[in-house]
C-alpha cells in the first residue's frame, strides 16, 4: 500500500466511533434460519457424486493455466502435475480443504454492519457485474460510475441488503485499469456495510487489500477479514491465472474469497444435474484446496453460479428447476464439508423488470433461503441475464428480501404466540381485529412491503394504476432523495483520495 | 336427477370410447413428487397445536347455525349441543375422521384426465370465484358467461394444469339461482377435464351431482367421485347451513369436499401462527369430522386458506412470509390425519399482471409445492386478492407450473445422469455443447417455459420489446384460437342441453 495514505488516516480508534455516533439508516442483521434446510439427495446420491468428483479430480485432472507458482505448490502437496494438467489423488482435496474455516467474519467499517458468513447465516448482497443500467427514463444503456454511485447508495438504504456487494455495475466510463479504484472508494465512502475487492488482475486485488489498509488499518487487515472477493472457476475444470492470482493475494492477506464454478448447464457441464454436481464439487475441492496451499485457514466459500441453457438459442434461462436442482444438491455438498455456501440470486432473463423477472427471480431468492446459501450475491437488481443493472429491479428484489427474513425465522409456539385466551375470547363467528391480543401483536405479526402495493382497487386507480415498476420508479428516487452520507474522519476520507489519485496517476488510461 | 336426461344418455361405454379417440391436447399427468416436503415445525409444536385444538372443540366448540339435522347427529356422536354450540369432547373428532379416506381418485369423462389426490402427489386447478375479470383490451370488468367459457377452454388448452376447476369466474350476465347449471355445462362440454360442483345452494349440489348422472350415468356416479367442490368454513369455527347443506349432498353422493377454513389471519384468526394454525386444525378436525358422520368414509381434503393482512388498510395481503409458515404448518397437520391438503395458489394482490403479481404467486406456488400440497386451487389467473380472474395471468401462471412439474421430479442418479464419461470427453477447458452425452440428453434435460422471453435483446428489441403481460395477450389469442372442442357422445350432449333447458324453466330468474 502506499505508506502516505496509510500514514495520513490517523487515529482510527476515534474515527471509528464517530462514525458509529453518525446518522445512518436501518439495516437488517443478517439472517439467522430458524427453519430447516431443504435437501433433495439422499446420502447415497451424495455419495455417489463425492465418488466420482474425486474420479475427475484423479483421472481427469484440472488445469492450472500459467502458474507455475500453483503448478510447484500442487506438485508439493502430493499431486500429479503434466504440464499444467494437475491430477489430484483422491481425498487429498478434501483434505486440504480441512484448514478452511467453517464460517467467518467480515468487518465492515460500521461494526454494527459486520457479517458472518457461514453456519445458519444468510448474508445479501447486491447485483454483481452488469455491462449495462436500466431505468424507466434512460431505458438501457452503459453504465457509468455515476450509476455506479447510485447504486451503492441504493444498497446502503436497502435495509434488507447487508452488504455493498462489488462491481454493482461496470462503470465503463473510467478506464479499465483505473476503475476498481473508484468503485472501492465508492463502497468506503458512500456506504457502511462490507464490501468486495478486486479481481480483474491480481494487482487490483492488491490495490484492494491496500485501500482497506487505509481504511482499518494495516494491523487490522492483517489479522481480519475485511473483503470477500469472487473467484470464478473457468468450467470446465480450468483455473486461469488472472483469477488465481488474484485468490493468491487475497489468500495471503487473510481475505475471504468466494470459489466458484461459473457454469451455463449444458455448455459449461454436463445438461444432467448429477453430472453438474459432479464437476463443480470438483471444481470447488480443486480450488478451495489451491487456497489453503496458499495460506491455511484462508477464509473461502463454496460457490456455485449455475445456469441452464436454452438449447434453441443457446441463450442462459434463470429461475428454472433444473438450476434449482443443482443448487439444492451443491448446498448439501458444502454443508458435508462443512463450508460457508453462496449460490442463488435475483436471476433472470427478462429484459423489464416484468412478471418474467419477477416470477424467475422468486424461484430463485426462494430456494436461495431454502438450500442454505450463506452468501448470496446478485441478491437485487439482476436483469437481462446478468447483463443489465436495473434501478427499479434493484429496490423490488431488495423489498422481497423482507419476505426471506420473516421466512427465516421460523414459527414462535410460547404461550402469547398459541393465542388459546384470544380464540377462546373471540369465539365462534366473532372478530380478532379488535381483540386484546391483536393490538398487542399486530405491529410485529406481518411483514409488510415497503413497495408492493396493498391499496383498494379505487384508490390505486385515481393514483394512476401504476405497475410496481412505476411503484419502483418512484421508490429509486425517493431513496436516493433521502440519501446521507455516512460520516467519515476526514483524515481517512482525504488519505483514500490521495490513495486514488496516487495510484491513477502511476500508469496511462486502458480500456482494454 | 332428472329421469328424462338420464335415459336420454344412452350407451355411455361406446360414447366413453369415442370421446378417447377425439382429438386432445397434451395434458400433463398430475405430479407425483419425487422431492421431499418441507417441515418447519417440530413434533412439539404440532402437539401443542393438536392439543389445544382439541382443547378449542372440546372447551369453546363451534357453531353449526340454522342445521338442526346436524346438530342431531352431532349429539348422537357424543358432542355436547348447546344452542347451535356443538362441544366436541376431547379426541372424537380425530376418531370420527379416520374413515375418511387418505386419498381417492376423481374420475374425468376422459379417463385419461383421472386424478389422484393425495399421497405424494399435487394436482392443479384454475381460479376459483372472482366477480370480475381483466384483459389487457378490456380492462377489469364484471365477468360474464362467455368469459368463464374462455378460462375453460383456456384451463383445458394448459399442459400443466389438470383440473378444470369450477368457479373460475363468476358469470354476473346469468342468474344467480341458474348459472351454476352453465357452469357446468360448460366445463362438461367445453373440457375433458375433472371439475367442481356447485357450493352456493344444497339444491345447486344436487342440481350439480344430477348432471354428473347425466354425464358419467348414474350408477357410475354413485359409485365413484366424479367432483371436488369447494366448502368453506366462516373462520372462526363457524358451519353455516348452506355450505354444510351442501357438504351433506356431496357426501351422501360420495363425492369428495375440501373443507377449509377461510382465513385472513388477524381478522378471521388470530395474529400468530401459531394460533391460527390450532384454530385452522379446530375447524378441520370438526368439519372433516361431520362429513364423516353423514356418511362414513365420503373423501374430503383438510383445507387451508390462508392470507394474512395488512393492519393499515384491512386488505388481505398474498404470498407474504407468515402465509408460507401457516401453510407449511397445515401440511404437517394434514399428513398427521393422514388426509389430502389443499393450501396454496396463484395468490397475489397486485391489480396487474406485473411484478408484484409474479413475486407473490411465485412465493406461493413454491411453498405449494414445498408444502406437500395434493389439491391445489386458484393454481393460475388469480389477480387482485381474488377479486379478477385474469386471461392474461391465467396463461403466465400455467407456464409457471410446468417448474412445479419439474422440480418435483427430483434428480436422477443413473449412470447417464452421473455423465461421467462426457466429463472425460469434454475435459479441462472443452465444451459440452457438441458431446454426445448432451445430444442425447438436450432434449429432456430442461424445462422450457412457453411463454417467457429467452429471445437476444436485439431480437426482443425488434419484435417491440414486449413485457410479460403482452406476451401473455398473445398466447391466450392463440390458444383460443386453436382451441378445439373434445369430441362428446351427441346423445350426452343433448341430455346435458335438455337438463339445463329443464331446470333454468322450473323457476324464475333470481339475482339475489
Amino acid at each position: 500500500m502506499a505508506e502516505a495514505a496509510r500514514r495520513a488516516r490517523g487515529g482510527g480508534g476515534a474515527a471509528r466511533r464517530a462514525e458509529r455516533s453518525a446518522i445512518s439508516f436501518e439495516t437488517a442483521r443478517y439472517i439467522e434460519r430458524n427453519i430447516p434446510n431443504f435437501e433433495i439427495l439422499s446420502d447415497e446420491a451424495l455419495e455417489i457424486i463425492e465418488t466420482n468428483a474425486e474420479t475427475i479430480l484423479e483421472e481427469i485432472g484440472v488445469n492450472f493455466v500459467e502458474n507455475p507458482g500453483a503448478l510447484a505448490l500442487w506438485r508439493e502437496a502430493g499431486a500429479e502435475v503434466d504440464g499444467e494438467r494437475v491430477r489430484i489423488p483422491r481425498g487429498l482435496a478434501r483434505k486440504l480443504c480441512e484448514t478452511a474455516p467453517s464460517s467467518y467474519t467480515q468487518h465492515a467499517r460500521n461494526p454494527e454492519r459486520n457479517v458472518v458468513v457461514g453456519g445458519r447465516n444468510l448474508v445479501l448482497a447486491p447485483v454483481y457485474g452488469p455491462p449495462f443500467v436500466r431505468d424507466v427514463e434512460g431505458g438501457r444503456r452503459y453504465a457509468t460510475m455515476e450509476d455506479f454511485r447510485k447504486f451503492v447508495k441504493l444498497g446502503y438504504m436497502s435495509k434488507w441488503l447487508h452488504h455493498s456487494g462489488g462491481t454493482v455495475c461496470e462503470p465503463t466510463d473510467v478506464p479499465v485499469n483505473k476503475r476498481h479504484l473508484d468503485m472501492l472508494h465508492a463502497h468506503m465512502t458512500l456506504s457502511d456495510k462490507p464490501f468486495m475487492g478486486s479481481v480483474t488482475e491480481p494487482s487490483r486485488a492488491q490495490d484492494s487489500v491496500d485501500m482497506c489498509s487505509v481504511l482499518f488499518g494495516d494491523d487490522f487487515v492483517q489479522q481480519n477479514t475485511v473483503m470477500t472477493s469472487l473467484i470464478n472457476i473457468n468450467s470446465p475444470m480450468t483455473f486461469d491465472d488472472v483469477m488465481m492470482g488474484s485468490l493468491e493475494v487475497y489468500a495471503r492477506n487473510n481475505q475471504a474469497c468466494i470459489i466458484s464454478p461459473f457454469i451455463v448447464g449444458g455448455a459449461m457441464a454436463p445438461v444432467s444435474v448429477a453430472g453438474t454436481l459432479t464437476q463443480v464439487l470438483a471444481e470447488v475441492l480443486a480450488g478451495i484446496a489451491y487456497s489453503q496451499l496458499v495460506r491455511k485457514g484462508a477464509p473461502v466459500i463454496f460457490g456455485a453460479f449455475v445456469t441452464s441453457i436454452d438449447m434453441n438459442s443457446g441463450a442462459p434461462t434463470f429461475g428454472t428447476p433444473e438450476a434449482s436442482h443443482i443448487t439444492y444438491g451443491a448446498g448439501q455438498l458444502a454443508r458435508r464439508m462443512g463450508l460457508p455456501f453462496r449460490s442463488a440470486g435475483s436471476f433472470c432473463g427478462s429484459k423489464l423488470p416484468d412478471a418474467q423477472a419477477a416470477y424467475e427471480t422468486a424461484n430463485s431468492l426462494n430456494l436461495g433461503l431454502l438450500s442454505g446459501v450463506n452468501f448470496m450475491l446478485h441478491a437485487c437488481g439482476w436483469l437481462e441475464g446478468g447483463l443489465v443493472s436495473s434501478f427499479e429491479k434493484f429496490v423490488m428484489d431488495a423489498d422481497q428480501l423482507g419476505y426471506l427474513h420473516h421466512l427465516a425465522r421460523g414459527v414462535e409456539m410460547d404461550e402469547n404466540a398459541q393465542a388459546l385466551g384470544a380464540i377462546r375470547e373471540v369465539g365462534p363467528g366473532g372478530h380478532y381485529l379488535g381483540c386484546e391480543h391483536t393490538q398487542a401483536n399486530f405491529k410485529k405479526a406481518f411483514w409488510k412491503s415497503d413497495l408492493l402495493d396493498y391499496k383498494p382497487f379505487e384508490t390505486w386507480d385515481d393514483e394512476g394504476a401504476r405497475d410496481t415498476q412505476a411503484l419502483a420508479s418512484l421508490r429509486v428516487k425517493k431513496l436516493l432523495g433521502d440519501y446521507q452520507q455516512p460520516a467519515m474522519d476526514p483524515a481517512t476520507r482525504d488519505a483514500l483520495d490521495a490513495f486514488v489519485a496516487t495510484r491513477k496517476a502511476a500508469s496511462p488510461d486502458s480500456f482494454m
